[in-house]
C-alpha cells in the first residue's frame, strides 16, 4: 500500500512507530496532488515548501499526539495562522487570520500537520467553487465542503474539516464516497469558523474510515478518554426512517435503502421501520427559517458593506430571512426544541436511524451542488449523523447512506457505523444500476 | 435635562424631531467622559474626533434608522472596524478587526454611533481591567461588562452592549445600578464576538431604562415589527423564586426582595412563591462545568500558544475543564436541555419570576469583580433575564433585582420589566440600609 492510500489511524500508527516519517506520507501525497488537483481543483491554498518543511519539522520532534506527522487538510471558512482564510468569497480574498481557530489549535495539538485550504462554497453556501467530483468530473463534488470531500476521496489527503449548516458535509461525502461526520450539535468548538446560523453552523470531519473519523472526534473534543474500543462485538438495532422527503429521493436510492436494510438484518441486527411523528413534516421548511433568519443577522457587516460582492442565491437567503419576523424565527427553534424532546423516545427503539444522505447521485457540476433537503431536519434537531459510502449509482457516481444517533449519543452512532461499515466491506457493493 | 441626561428613546426622538443634533448630543457625552473618565476609567478607547466626525456626518445625512446618532458605547471583545479590538488581554493588544461584529453592523444599519470601546475583563471572565464603579470608586462596577455598566451609569453614553457567560451583564447592572438586559440564548448574533463558551455566550445590553433595551432588542433581531407598545395596562404574575442558592444572597438582599415582592402585590400584580424542581439545585454547578469545557476548548489557540498572557483565573477554568470528559460534559448539557424542558409549566403559572441579581452591593475593587453565582443556572436554562435597579445599599451602592422570563418569552419579560419599574419610579427607593 502507498503512504497515501493510509488512513488517518493506519498513517499514525506507521509514522508512531517509525515505520513512515511524515515527509515520506506529504511527499506521496503531494505527488497525488500534483497529478490530480488540475482536473478536481480540491484547493485554494495548497504550498508543497510549506507542507514538507512542516514534515520535517515533526519528524524532527518527539511525538506530540495521536495524529503526529499526518497532514489533515481545511476548509476555507475555518481561521488558519499562516494560511490565508477566504471563505470562498471576493471580499475576504487575501485575509490572513492572526490566530487559528479552535479546532486547527486541537488538530496541532494532537500532532496534525496542517496540509492545505479546501475550497468551500461562498460562505458555505450554494455558490461553487472550482472542485469537481473526482468519479466524474463533469459532476459536482456536493457542497458547500466541496474541497475537502474531493481531496479525501482522491486521496489526495486521509482526512479534512468540514462543516455543516443544511447539508454542506453528508451531502459531499455521499456524492464523493467518503465518510462524513457530523457530530451533535456543539460537540466540536467553533470559534474561528465564519459562521452562517448560530443555531445550526456545526463542524464536521471527511475521511475514508469511521474509525478515522472516530479518531478525530476524540482530538476535536480534547477528550480526556478514548471512549470505546472499535474491536467489539456488538450488533445495534438499525429503524428505516422514511423521512417526511422519502418520495423526493431518487426509486434507486430508495430500493437500495430497502435492500441495505435486508442484508443488514440478514448480518444479525434488528431491522424495521422507525416512525416519526408526523409533525416531523414541517422541520426541513423549519430549518430553512432559521438558517435565514440567522444568515441575514450574521452577515449583516457584509451585506451592508460589500452587498455587490455577494452572489445572487446568496442575497436571496439574506433577503429571505431579512422578511422573517423575530417572533417566526422563535416558534421556529420552539417547534426544533420541542422535536428534539420527541425524538428521544425513538433511540430508545432503535440504536440508530438509517436515511437517505441525498437524493440520488452528485447532480451535473453546470445544475449546482445538490439539494440538501436529507440533511435539514437532522441539523434543526441537532442530532449526530453520518455518511457512509454504501451504494454504486450511475455514471460511476457512488451513493452513501446516512445513519442518524440520538443527540449526546454519538458513541452509540460510530460503534453502529463501524458495525454497518463492516457489513458493507465484507460483501459487493450494492449497484442501482 | 442635558442631552448626556437622555435615554436612547429620548435622545433619539430628540435628532428625529430635530431638536438636538448627533453633535450636539456627543459633545455633551464626551464633557461627561473627560469629567468622569480619570475616577472611573470605562473606556479602552474612545477618540472624541472619531466620535464627533462620525456625529457630523450623520447630522449631514437624512435619518436612517431608530438610532439615528444616537452613541452606543461597545464591549471591547466586540469586533469594531476602525477601533482595535483587544478582549481585555495582551494578546491581542492593537488588533484592529478587518470587519465589524454582526451586532456593531446592526448597531450601525439603526443609525447609531460608535462611541467607543469599553473595558472587559480578561476574555470575559474574571481578570479585572482598569473600572471602578461610579457609585463609589472604591468598589468594583462587576465583570465581565464593567466599562458598558460605568459608562451607562455615569451617564457618559445612554446604552452600551455587553455579553454574559456566567454573570457578566446581570451583575455590573446591578452593582452599577443600570438596566441590563440578557435575552433568550440566541437571541443575538454573535459573529465576531469572541467567545469562551458557545452553549451559554449570550450578547445582551445596558441602559437606564427598560424602553431603551426594548428598542436595541428590535434593532438587534433586525425585527421586522416593532412588537408591542409600552403605554398598554397589563399587570404581570410574579413569582419569588427563592434559588437553590438563595441563602448565598445577604440577609439585606433576601429581605429587600420579599418586602419589593409585597409592594408589587400592592400595586396589583398577583404574586407568590415560585417553587423549581429539586433537580434544579445542582444546575449552578453543571453551567460552571459547561463553561469551563467549552473555554478549554474553545481558547485551544490562546491556551497552546500564549499560555503566558493568560491570567490564573483564567488558566485554572481552562485546566479544570481540560479535565472534564466528553461524557460528563454531554451529561451536563443533556440535564440543562431537561431543565428547559421543566422550567416551561412554571411560566404558564407566572409571567416572570423575580430573583437576586447578586449576592449583595458591589465588593471593593480588591476583592475582585463579585460572584456570578445567581445568573449561572439561569444561563444554563438559556432563559431571558433582566435586572433593574430597585434597591439602595450600602456605601452609597445599588442592588438590582432579576425578573427572568421564558425561553423566548422576551417580549413577555419586557412588558413585565416595564410594569415593575413603573411601580420602582412611582415611590421611593428601597433601602437595604
Amino acid at each position: 500500500m502507498r503512504p497515501h492510500e493510509l488512513g488517518l489511524v493506519e498513517a499514525a500508527e506507521a509514522i508512531a512507530a517509525r515505520r513512515l516519517s511524515s515527509v515520506e506520507l506529504v511527499t506521496d501525497c503531494l505527488a497525488v496532488v500534483a497529478a490530480r488537483e488540475p482536473q478536481v481543483g480540491a484547493w485554494v491554498h495548497i504550498d508543497p515548501d510549506q507542507v514538507l518543511r512542516e514534515a520535517r519539522r515533526l519528524d524532527s520532534e518527539p511525538a506530540s499526539g495521536p495524529l503526529h506527522g499526518v497532514p489533515v487538510a481545511i476548509k476555507d471558512i475555518i481561521d488558519t495562522c499562516g494560511m490565508p482564510t477566504c471563505s470562498g468569497s471576493s471580499i475576504y480574498a487575501g485575509r490572513r487570520p492572526g490566530m487559528d481557530a479552535a479546532c486547527v489549535a486541537l488538530l496541532k495539538r494532537a500532532g496534525a500537520l496542517m496540509m492545505g485550504k479546501t475550497v468551500t462554497t461562498e460562505f458555505a453556501y450554494f455558490k461553487a467553487g472550482k472542485t469537481r467530483n473526482p468519479h466524474n468530473l463533469d459532476h459536482t463534488p456536493g457542497g458547500s465542503s466541496s474541497g475537502s470531500a474531493a481531496a479525501v476521496a482522491s486521496l489526495m489527503v486521509p482526512a479534512a474539516l468540514g462543516s455543516q449548516t443544511a447539508g454542506s458535509l453528508i451531502r459531499p461525502a455521499s456524492y464523493c464516497g467518503v465518510v462524513g461526520y457530523k457530530p451533535t450539535y456543539g460537540d466540536f468548538p467553533v470559534a474561528g469558523v465564519k459562521g452562517l446560523s448560530h443555531s445550526l453552523d456545526t463542524l464536521g470531519v471527511l475521511t475514508r474510515s469511521v474509525d478515522d473519523a472516530r479518531l478525530l472526534r476524540s482530538v476535536l473534543t480534547a477528550d480526556t478518554v478514548f471512549p470505546f474500543s472499535s474491536s467489539e462485538r456488538w450488533i445495534p438495532s438499525i429503524g428505516l426512517c422514511r423521512t417526511p422527503d422519502w418520495l423526493q429521493a431518487s426509486p434507486e436510492t430508495r430500493h437500495g435503502l430497502e435492500q441495505l436494510l435486508l442484508s443488514l438484518g440478514a448480518c444479525g441486527a434488528r431491522v424495521g421501520d422507525a416512525q416519526l411523528p408526523s409533525s416531523f413534516a414541517m422541520f426541513a421548511d423549519l430549518q430553512r427559517k432559521v438558517m435565514a433568519y440567522e444568515t441575514a443577522r450574521s452577515l449583516a457587516p457584509e451585506y451592508d458593506g460589500y452587498r455587490e460582492q455577494l452572489s445572487e442565491p446568496l442575497l436571496a437567503l439574506i433577503e429571505y430571512g431579512q422578511g422573517l419576523s423575530t417572533e417566526e424565527y422563535s416558534e421556529a427553534r420552539s417547534s426544533a426544541e420541542q422535536g428534539m424532546v420527541a425524538i428521544s423516545p425513538i433511540f430508545d427503539e432503535w440504536d440508530v436511524l438509517l436515511a437517505p444522505s441525498a437524493p440520488g447521485t452528485a447532480p451535473l457540476a453546470s445544475d449546482g451542488t445538490g439539494d440538501p433537503l436529507f440533511s435539514r431536519m437532522w441539523m434543526l434537531l441537532g442530532v449526530p449523523t453520518i455518511s457512509l459510502p454504501a451504494l454504486d449509482g450511475q455514471n460511476g457516481l457512488p451513493v452513501g447512506i446516512q445513519l442518524v444517533g440520538s443527540r449526546f449519543g454519538d458513541d452509540r452512532l460510530l460503534r453502529a457505523a463501524q458495525w454497518v461499515e463492516k457489513v458493507l466491506s465484507d460483501r459487493p457493493r450494492f449497484s442501482l444500476l
